[in-house]
């Protein structure tokens, strides 16, 4: 069992040794689709392209104003959390969001503080959003990324628009997506962790619930009836809880910040966890992943974990 | 220890479910760099190509004339064993061949059985024997092949020359190159494991030796004095012995044969066994392999199955 850990361990080790960087590089011009597949795709590395948007309208034009002229009288879908934390672990409960359908003008309402609300509000719907909610901003950006839709030889799977809180945040959790994540305005932190470390990332079953706003405006915890328990990953990679979880303590995260203008490759099952600054717009599209010997490996590897974790 | 195994069972199950072919799949054109990262490379999936080498001028040229016109008088190095098996598992050594040097005459003279010998002859020195000992050859082919050097983005790292008796055999082994395969003249018999089938090979460590041919034509095995013993796999997968190793009953080996004219992408970590029709000439580009998360992956997998296979 103890040379199974170490293997487990040499893993996430010899990844760093091999292949990985200290930090995410910046680009500061696209790969050709060619070298994106060679250098960053294959390998399952992240890169941060500076001036990768600039060009797009949005980048001017998408101001509160703008935005409340074009798209500000329909209705939009909405998470609604008391804490910030939409699709993650709270008091022992896997709990998602009250998704509200709301007027684009009352949610900018909300973040200009010209409304009181209670809970925190994020626009962060991953169901292609921006093409189905947003129809009306799809001018001002590019409907793909070229040099990755040549890369893959196909389009993107979803294109998702990001607008909320600074308070709002996305817990620790991976995709099984290739994403390209691009800030339109304000920035984006995220912490990394590649699929190597998965042997220090922690997961548990979770009794899956959402919350709801009464009409005071607290917080209820309404299980999710007859559903099966839900893997998450309990742990905050903001503040890790190193006594419940001490294999954490060798996993080693990537921090990063992406600016206006800038874009993020993030590589399909590295963890990730984001937060923002006030107001932050970004676009994300969501290419389909190819389930070939890197997802293969990663699940072996992840069977391995949890056989581990169950000793 | 039984989850264990069932992991590494399930891992071997999964890749041939998710991504590989049944049967080595046929190119009638060159793929693109960049298909050929994207859809071979990178998912680590072999294909043979037809027409690959066609237009080389050493389709038509070398016959055994102009090769004894043009590097007859020179000496190469020949590998000697008395079965055909150079780098192989013998009577419980890994017994490397004889290797000699003489004139390219002689060798050619005992292919076309014009000279009795005692022993397997084959020119088959993986140390880019082809420019190094060859070089006169080297007009008559391309020196790279185009499409792999700019998608991988670098020129091969050795250029090897092959050709030898019927009875010569490659036996089960795999490198850590990206390599093409081109047949000049004759058939190749490929043997292919992917490295997924991992689980399934047995390794063992052998004494290394090698033959030594006596004037009376027999062969001594002379062990290697203070070497370290070498991991092999003692399995022959023509004749597979499935009661020391019953493991390899769940292996899938994909059989193909290279005609002339044709190549096959055998990718980085395949296992792989060879045999050929009497004096096939091949030409194989070795490309340095990427020490990356597939790498990585394998190596755990590897170590995965050495701790299992010593409990």
């Amino acid at each position: 069992m103890q040379v199974i850990r170490e293997s487990l361990w040499r893993v996430a080790h010899e990844a760093r040794e091999l292949y990985l960087n200290d930090s995410v590089p910046y680009l500061d011009q696209p790969p050709t689709p060619l070298e994106f597949q060679r250098n960053w795709l294959c390998p399952n590395k992240p890169f941060i392209l500076r001036n990768a948007i600039s060009h797009w309208p949005a980048v001017s034009k998408w101001t509160a104003p703008y935005l409340r002229e074009v798209v500000g009288k329909h209705r939009v879908s909405v998470a609604v959390t008391p804490n910030g934390y939409a699709d993650a672990v709270y008091e022992g409960r896997f709990v998602m969001p009250e998704e509200r359908q709301m007027p684009f003008n009352d949610f900018l309402d909300i973040i200009e503080r010209k409304r009181a609300a209670s809970g925190v509000f994020y626009v962060q719907k991953q169901c292609s959003n921006l093409t189905e909610e947003f129809p009306q901003l799809l001018q001002d950006i590019d409907p793909h990324i070229t040099w990755m839709s040549e890369a893959l030889g196909k389009m993107p799977d979803a294109v998702n628009f990001w607008l909320g809180e600074s308070t709002a945040v996305t817990s620790l959790h991976k995709d099984h997506y290739e994403n390209l994540y691009c800030v339109v305005s304000g920035k984006k932190h995220f912490i990394l962790l590649p699929p190597t470390d998965r042997p220090f990332i922690p997961y548990e079953f979770f009794q899956p619930a959402t919350y709801k706003v009464n009409e005071d405006g607290s917080f209820d915890v309404v299980d999710v009836q007859n559903a099966e328990k839900v893997p998450w990953i309990p742990l905050d990679p903001l503040n890790p809880d190193l006594s419940h979880y001490p294999e954490y303590s060798h996993a080693r995260p990537l921090h990063c910040t992406v600016r206006a203008g800038e874009m993020l490759y993030l590589p399909s099952l590295w963890f990730h966890h984001v937060q923002q600054s006030h107001g932050c717009i970004a676009v994300n599209f969501w290419y389909d992943m190819d389930y070939d010997i890197k997802y293969n490996y990663f699940q072996f590897l992840d069977s391995l974990v949890k056989t581990m974790n169950a000793v």
